[in-house]
């Protein structure tokens, strides 16, 4: 429950964890381990993941958050002079302070559609600078940037992320997939976009601990280590390397046991169904579909004023002089309870 | 105890966290509140080190770790040519991976007695930058770094701190204090260097959670908010920006509910002294004296070889051919057995 | 005459320079002088800019070239955390490599008509971002980036850079113009921007020598010195500081003699308008009016081709899959023999 | 002769250029060319510099000036969280205002014997990273920038060239010469290190322009040129991009015309060894050996106020409270009658 009291669902990061991670850090609590993630506990959670990406060789590390894990990825796979393509509404081109540009790379947007970018529009940026009599002049593109679910809350296809794979085999670039909210996709029926499928198609992904069920934490799996040489050294000198790293294992290995990261996400798939459902019937328009976790809605002021008074909402842009898209997010610990509250309000 | 059943005194950052720490953190894992650090909880802890401080204008900021924190404080307060000024076995110029030449600064050295740097050779070092006839065209130095205690565990002297800040009124240069282990200077009887104090003498400073008590967390303490605006924004940039901010909340509210930081070092220093009074009865040669929670050994390498089958030490330094030097660590956790155990292995 | 014997319209930096620069740079060849810019020449170049500008007290620095212009400047006015507004066209966002990035500074565009954008659309754009309650995640816009003439030639008037201005002071950020080209500008009948105008209300603009009349170079002016302290480390620093700085010296000392620089771009204006007239008399498509010494023609790729044959063009962009877009650049130095060979050839 | 009518031997990038290259850049003032260095003259020059280099498939770029080289080419060559060794005299360690560390890059120094470091030092600095157990958390060192001369006027020889490299290779690292007097080596009978010398051992070394007989400007030359890809858009995105690149080739095209290059130091070298020899017959104290066109004398305070009435010298360093060390620097076009006036005076 909110500490003021008041129904949430303004953003999927607003409580802590789930209670296996906190129970097995009482439990550890004064064991004594190797610092920087060469402990015991880390190496398992490693493992586990790497069953999980059916990957065996694969390089798992560890990194506190999400703007953090982007900047560290992009600057360990670029060099000086080179940028990364994404959705101008990705989170490294808009939410992230310019992390990315902190590190002298630029990122190249092109126009999304509800969040997504498709491969063909990739090839088509590719194609036109390389035809650029002056391309040498401009920024190199040699990343692709995903994230899935994107910041829309839709998803891509396996078909989907393939032909990302394909373009960027054609020019020799990157695919990394930045998957902050992955657990949301992993949980949805519509998603086919397996973990097996991220490390095959992926030169690094991450999979999301923060908005997933961790108090914080983000996994990146990088399946073919030789890509990035001294990736140890590149996390601390961005200031990313936790000094108590088993923190960090501590939690993937507890979202890793069993398959509790595979349906973790699945009370909020639910609960975000059964709003969406509701907000139809009750005549809202929804801004958009998108099948995971969060529900965009077009709301008319005056109506948003008053449920602003019994519930917490995210803002997410102005519609028009008389209405506002508003986002609800569902996370992996709404209870029925809490969504039956909601349904109530609307 | 360790995991593999060795007694450990690698280093202060091998366990978890005070148990006070563990219990908020269970106690308040599923409120919902606002991320980033502007929950209520986070703003509790805020005011109590700004109490402690005796600074009620001081903004105080949570980062995750340390490279991180020195990283954004330097970037926050230097321009883009300016460097900073610390002894040549800083944090910073060592151990940080080149964090702070990552965001462009050049950290300019000068030696140290034991980890001290002395405000006579700062000055001696401005002097001499403004006196050189190419100084434009050399790196600007415009802080002061020294941390407190310092990587060797020695202890700067309140009168040493002013001399500093002296130096650093007569050139208009920043004063920036690495708090990492400040505990335990708080929790030593040679310390005369109080929390008010910092505040007073320095420009910024940061207050250690992770080698302190805290699973991990710094608190960063700027007495003049106005020498630094946006430092959200940079923070955020950085990549240190916690969605979660409340669990660093948690933390530093626990650490300064009641004197709890100001003691939580005391077993520490504790165990050391008498660590190092039975090394001495035992004929060890002591490297040199510091009086904090760290011990540093001359060893014979044979002698080593035996104790490292019984003990974990960390190494410092090849002393010769047939020694090298050793450090033992206690922390907040150490326990009297843990010091007999090891006094008995000597 | 081009090397190659054939007629030459690709772009205006492909001679050498003005015949009185040539002569001076003879004369003073043996002579010894301080370096760096330090020297009596350098210091005659930069008063006569102060008095052509009518603002004597402004902070005059030579660098070599525009893209390296650019740089030093906008990373001299801007904190490590903010970014510049900037139109999609604009040269730094696209042609300059990413050499804004590569000192950590984002390029926030905002779409261009024929180059140009409004200070209406920049106003909007710094409203936008104060109203996101997520503003302080995102980078912050200190300073807008204007070249005029734009990279299409085409020119803003002194009431729409008042406005820019206005814009800038309402929400205290720098307003900064690429004059690159600005010596056709001033030379343009349609041009009431002037250099006084310039330093009125611009906090920081730069005079093209490169394309206009030198054989490298650019002129920094800041009409208020103060607004950035230390210029000089800060060119050095961006290896932008040219050792026998007086050769920049004796270039502008002669482009600033009399009103050369004033008038230098006139043969370019006239040429182009009659190669302007002639191609309307012709039947050509104009791709867009622009007043000053580029020319851009829509033309037909069999037709391209053949005029390929004879003369130098500048490539500009793909039309459709028929016709392509190409640029003629006059210059300082275009003869009317050069213009009436092209214009038969057409 | 001295603008301000006095001697001056205060240093040797304070005249303008050999007369060839002012006839040759008058001969071609008005002829147009691609820009950017893709002209026929600069192709002209690549080759006779790879002709000399004895190094046919040599990637070889012009710069403008020496730290914009410095920068460009350890930028090139190195990762992000690489550093490169010096000398702490190094010109990159000192006088660049911050140029490598602004690209991220950690200078890591060592010390030097009048400009010099060895190849022992540099060998015993990388097998004390290794075999620090924390080095993963250290900046890791991958290039040794040497300059020949140095930074003294010392030189290296051939086979401490060799032994570099052979340290280099043993720990897979780049060498790096920054060879901005290299002419002043190359007519020193002392030398035995050549240009073919330099192809041989070094992965990239940069032949000085500026203060060998050109106006401006720096080869970079990189034997093996797969070893840096896209150096042309790293050369834009440092701003180092001359447009009328032609300047720089004609230089470099007269430079390598014949022998010149190779003797044009030579009456430096001259009138090096006469300042010498008189310094010594009238009783000066040379402050240590150096045999290339710089020369470094103790003298008394009140004897030194009398010389700089008379003769402008280069302060070099305070000695004592008695004596300064101050550097007379002869140049190509040092005259007899110039080096008669300083010796008359001495």
């Amino acid at each position: 429950m909110d500490m003021n009291e008041k129904l949430s669902f303004a953003c999927d990061y607003a409580k802590g964890a789930h209670p296996d991670i906190l129970r097995r850090m009482m439990e550890t609590n004064m064991i004594k381990t190797a610092g920087y993630g060469l402990d015991e506990i880390s190496e398992s959670a490693r493992n586990r993941i790497r069953k999980a990406c059916e990957c065996e060789r694969a390089a798992v590390e560890f990194l506190v958050g999400g703007t953090q894990t982007n900047a560290v990825m992009v600057d360990a796979l670029l060099k000086s002079y080179q940028g990364v393509i994404a959705a101008e509404t990705g989170h490294i081109s808009v939410h992230e302070a310019g992390a990315i540009e902190a590190n002298g790379h630029k990122v190249l947007t092109i126009p999304h559609q509800y969040g997504k970018i498709s491969a063909g529009a990739v090839e088509k940026y590719l194609e036109d600078y390389y035809h650029d009599a002056n391309h040498e002049h401009m920024v190199m593109p040699v990343m692709v940037y995903l994230s899935h679910p994107t910041e829309y809350g839709t998803l891509y296809t396996k078909a989907e992320l393939q032909a990302f794979r394909n373009v960027c085999d054609k020019y020799g670039i990157y695919l990394y997939v930045d998957g902050a909210r992955l657990a949301y996709a992993l949980s949805c029926p519509e998603n086919d976009v397996t973990l097996t499928c991220l490390a095959e198609l992926c030169d690094a992904f991450c999979i999301g601990g923060t908005k997933c069920g961790a108090l914080f934490g983000e996994a990146v799996v990088v399946p073919e280590p030789e890509k990035i040489p001294h990736l140890f050294t590149i996390i601390k000198q961005h200031g990313a390397l936790l000094a108590k790293g088993r923190l960090l294992g501590i939690q993937f290995d507890e979202l890793f046991r069993g398959d509790l990261y595979m349906k973790i996400g699945k009370p909020a798939i639910e609960s975000a169904a059964r709003i969406r459902k509701a907000l139809l019937e009750k005549g809202y328009r929804l801004y958009f579909e998108s099948p995971t976790n969060q529900i965009f809605v077009v709301i008319e002021n005056d109506a948003l004023k008053r449920l602003g008074e019994k519930v917490e909402y995210g803002f997410w842009e102005k519609y028009d002089d008389y209405h506002t898209v508003i986002r609800f997010a569902a996370d992996w610990g709404t209870t029925e309870q809490e969504t039956a509250a909601l349904i109530e309000i609307l």
